[in-house]
């Protein structure tokens, strides 16, 4: 669903003509209530006689929060709320992150030897994975809002950040996911990629950093706060919430990575092994404050685990 | 099969009695044609009235390799060779590897977190991994023939290097691993595990090394050469194929694992990951030489993987 376009129940009554008419409608999503871009779909549903509606998931949304369930019974429709709530709550994941935490669902994806290493200890990094893992990514940037990164993977890769799908394969309709790059001091160097405007891109920087040279012509720029050494996360992640960002996959470094991680902010890690060795001078995974003692380590759990060419790929959350 | 006992195919026999003659034998390994510690197979196969044996591989010990196919087929009895031959070595790797490289399959066991780190930078590794995974390393201890470690661990960790199975499990009949110490100085202290006698075990050392109490009085000690700042590890494995060790279990540090993986001696690893994230400051998986470039890493490939508990399981081989 694209913001903005009708809403999956219209597309379904349409298709239904008549036989909508005391018939029952499976939803996913509690049906909305309010004039957004689009009418309510309640009173589509309502408006099509539907006789019973079985919803897994109410919506979050403060103006639906159980509006909508609201509108249908007061129209004597029966509805049954809360089948396979979680299922449908994990297909939604970052459309619920983004309403109830205000915060997109933030998935940090990174690619390392056996020996938890992603780059040579002269930053060489290509290829740690095969070809099939490369293109998984892009389906994860596919379907992600934006894909954020920090100055030293733009420095040391120069990435495009651009979604490039295996032929054959299509994206979701015309939407691109937004390039978010943190580059505290304005340092992006002429002719990067990302900043080419090939897609959209906004740069976050620090309010002290300037440039008044060409170089972010073609991109939006916006001054965050800062926490410590580095640009405040918890605020960026607030702005891309606002700004309808409900899934943000990240491709950075072990620093930005590991702070994302150490703060909390992480909620996923796609973790790709490649099943070859590096050794203990190449680079680590990421950067995380040193723990005292084993109690402190931190706990994640697998969600899913699958062979992708010859790689593995881990999708772990915090436990 | 234990050294001495009767080969397979005498159990097989005495079982079959009169419904040997003219059957046909399935047999894994060529049957023997020597007086070794048993009699030879080939007569016994021959003295039962067998009409055909489909053996999958060619025993390489000298004394068998092919004269025990010759044998059978002069005695009128049809032989076809080599089906499911990988396999058949596959079942008997490290008698393969002993008898055809003079030395045993080395399994190196590792457990770490997903960012490759196998303890705190205090050295503090209890535990990584869970009770399940534990409890499968038990099972891979008994396999083998020998155990061997180095001193870092014996001084860090204090280790039994026994084989403690689950409850309900039970060993290859009396079988015990012998325990192998790298104590190149004699540094073992007294008191230490691995000197109790409660299992044989045998201490390698430099020939420089001089120790007069009684710290050793329960275990073999043996002067071996040294070769840079280290034991000689190929005179080591050398050593232990011609004592019958066949797979030979390594749980070492980071030193002695990555010198047996960058002098090419380790045939397989066996790693254990834990669902969490120790941090760039615990320690690594091995110390290996740093890398140039990555056309030179470390190439391995994924023979198995399996979860074990909350932990995974992957089982390599040198690519």
């Amino acid at each position: 669903m694209r913001a903005g376009e009708p809403h999956a129940e219209v597309y379904a009554l349409r298709e239904a003509g008549e036989q909508a008419r005391a018939a029952t409608a499976y939803v996913t999503l509690e049906p909305c209530a309010h004039h957004g871009r689009t009418p309510p779909c309640a009173d589509a549903l309502i408006a099509a006689g539907i006789g019973r509606v079985v919803i897994a998931a109410e919506d979050p949304f403060p103006q639906v929060a159980g509006q909508g369930i609201a509108k249908l019974r007061a129209a004597g429709i029966a509805v049954e709320s809360g089948l396979m709530r979680e299922a449908a709550r994990e297909l939604n994941l970052g459309f619920f992150s983004r309403i109830e935490r205000h915060r997109p669902w933030v998935r940090v994806k990174l690619a390392m030897s056996l020996d938890g290493r992603t780059a040579l200890a002269n930053g060489e990094s290509k290829w740690i994975t095969g070809e099939a893992a490369r293109a998984d990514v892009q389906r994860w940037r596919a379907r992600s809002s934006a894909i954020l990164t920090g100055m030293g993977t733009v420095l040391a890769d120069n990435p495009q950040l651009t979604v490039r799908l295996p032929v054959g394969e299509s994206s979701r309709g015309s939407f691109l996911p937004t390039r978010v790059i943190l580059d505290r001091h304005l340092r992006t160097p002429a002719g990067s990629h990302v900043l080419d405007g090939q897609t959209p891109t906004l740069v976050l920087h620090a309010a002290s950093a300037e440039a008044t040279d060409e170089r972010f012509a073609k991109v939006e720029r916006i001054a965050m706060p800062e926490l410590g050494d580095a640009l405040d996360l918890e605020a960026i992640l607030s702005l891309l919430a606002e700004r309808h960002c409900s899934e943000l996959h990240v491709e950075a470094g072990p620093t930005l990575c590991g702070a994302l991680f150490a703060a909390g902010l992480a909620d996923e890690l796609l973790l790709y092994i490649a099943p070859i060795m590096l050794g203990d001078r190449a680079r680590p995974l990421m950067h995380l404050p040193p723990l005292a003692e084993m109690a402190s380590r931190w706990k994640l759990r697998v969600v899913d685990q699958r062979q992708i060419g010859n790689d593995w790929r881990l999708q772990l959350r915090l436990a």
